[in-house]
């Protein structure tokens, strides 16, 4: 079996589920990782080129098959995407929904110039999600497809929204937890295709540790100012040590499900909904990049170029098996 | 907005499903209605031809730009599948898990030589049910996805099985109740992967009117030993009166889900559930269906031609939203 090189450019808490993924799948090989800060992914990893970005430009189409982008939508990605784009094939988690036909564009524009393969903003939402409030509204002709985080009594861990924390001044450390609304829930899946405003389905607690002195009130207005990330929830901020930070609020467990409820014929109730449940969010992201990366190298070795969603992609592309054992075994 | 023409190749419950599907959908059109007995069909509906497959072979890929195929697994689609798919466009619902394979290729040759597209094994299962399989088996490495059918008390209504049923001499009418194993489905959710026999997961109930002296014990001993469909289960027959069957057994409810479950990284807990119920069955299918002939034309349309599954279509192809449309609002 010819592997799949991965290049994992940025090596924080999703970079290390990539990791963990390529060792599950045995058609995948990891190449080498890219960060701003090598000596620290060295004392991490081994074995693999540990290398600057800007080392590494021209060489990077050799290095790897496909890069698969594990930066910060907020200020990482909007940059790095492109520039990776260029270069060689890439999978990214983009996650600022508000902005994804503009990164789209962008990415489609960088990897068409560059000849390559780009799949952007997936994982669990934008991704799967994606797919399923897709297939949905497909399959369920009038109703509309709900996504909702955090169904548990702890909420889910959002690592996009934990990072925009973090890039505050003044913040050191950060987790945002986000909890479905379930009177919102009840109603989707009675088929009432509500209109919902995104702060009727869900709402963001944040757990912040501050540097000592920092101006906690300023922190908090300019969090629940965010647009796309805070603005629309109601949000409740809670200003903690990090002590407690690490023992309470340690891990990144999350859960959700996309529902959409309608009416098939003459008024039959038809109903579908898509749950998943992970004790670590971050791997499980990973394990949906990685197959990603084997999308992406499927469609680059068959000619196609420019952008790709989720969306986009033939399902067979994700899996490991083949035509016949999927049609055998599969179907 | 240019309508895709759907003929209609077979008119019982799928076929009925398929037309209250092609209502609730826009940008699909009813071309015609073929039968093996358009009168029966001409009571129901009207303002379309219906006419008899042999009256129609060299004009149906002028009649419609896709036929959904509505025949039975066993005795019509191995030969009418192939037959239609020289003329024009198919989607079918094949759902003989076990001779996937060789109805595969049988239409894939079909359908290129006579430059054709042609989706098989649509519907919930084989369909959505196997896409939603097989992503788990590609984000979740290591586990395997289950699907199963009729976790409700009253089971799920198999269309597929009770087509069978009807098929032995002395049987009048029957419906086939299919029922989920609940322990199985715990030990999928606890991630223990077990190795199943296609028994240990479902057990099947049938309800069965017979001919006036029909021999009860070989229709029974008939039923038990029908390949794929119900020698590998526990089965129950019930043989009971037309009026019964019609009063308690009515309707085509059907509900099940697509579990897996497994670990990530250091044993982390990680479990996707896919659940759908269904007040009507066939109407469900048909809605899925025709998302399908609406994939079928855009394949079509880009000069793609052979056998497809659902595992080998871009997504976005279901739906009848377009690409802004869905990375703005969808993604």
């Amino acid at each position: 079996m010819k592997k799949t090189r991965v290049l994992i450019a940025g090596f924080g808490n999703v970079g290390r589920g990539v990791l963990a993924a390529i060792g599950n799948n045995p058609d995948m090989e990891l190449a080498g990782i890219i960060s701003r800060s090598p000596e620290r992914v060295a004392r991490e990893v081994s074995g693999v080129p540990i290398l600057k970005y800007d080392d590494v430009a021209g060489f990077l189409g050799l290095l790897a098959d496909v890069a698969i982008l594990c930066g910060g939508s907020k200020d990482d990605l909007p940059k790095q995407g492109p520039w990776m784009a260029q270069y060689m094939n890439t999978v990214d988690s983009f996650d600022n929904h508000s902005r994804v036909p503009e990164y789209f564009h962008a990415m489609d524009e960088a990897a068409s110039k560059g000849s390559h393969v780009s799949i952007i903003s997936t994982g669990w939402d934008p991704g799967i999600f994606s797919l399923e409030r897709t297939l949905g509204g497909a399959f369920l002709p009038g109703s509309r497809a709900y996504g909702f985080y955090g169904l548990g009594p702890k909420g889910g861990l959002s690592m996009g929204h934990s990072d925009a924390l973090r890039t505050i001044p003044g913040v050191v450390d950060a987790r945002q937890f986000t909890h479905a609304v379930p009177e919102a829930l009840e109603r989707v899946r009675r088929g009432e295709n509500p209109s919902f405003q995104p702060g009727d389905m869900h709402t963001r607690e944040c757990f912040v540790v501050v540097e000592p002195g920092a101006d906690k009130a300023k922190i908090e207005a300019t969090i629940k100012a965010m647009p796309g990330y805070f603005a629309p929830y109601k949000t409740v901020v809670n200003f903690i040590s990090q002590e407690e930070l690490n023992e309470k609020y340690k891990g990144f467990p999350h859960d959700g499900a996309v529902a959409a409820a309608g009416t098939t014929g003459k008024g039959n109730p038809a109903r579908i909904e898509y749950r998943c449940v992970w004790g670590s969010n971050p791997e499980a992201t990973g394990n949906v990049l990685v197959a990603h990366a084997r999308a992406a190298a499927r469609l680059f070795a068959e000619g196609r170029r420019g952008a790709f969603t989720i969306l986009d992609i033939p399902p067979a592309y994700f899996s490991i098996y083949d035509r016949e054992e999927l049609l055998a075994h599969w179907i």
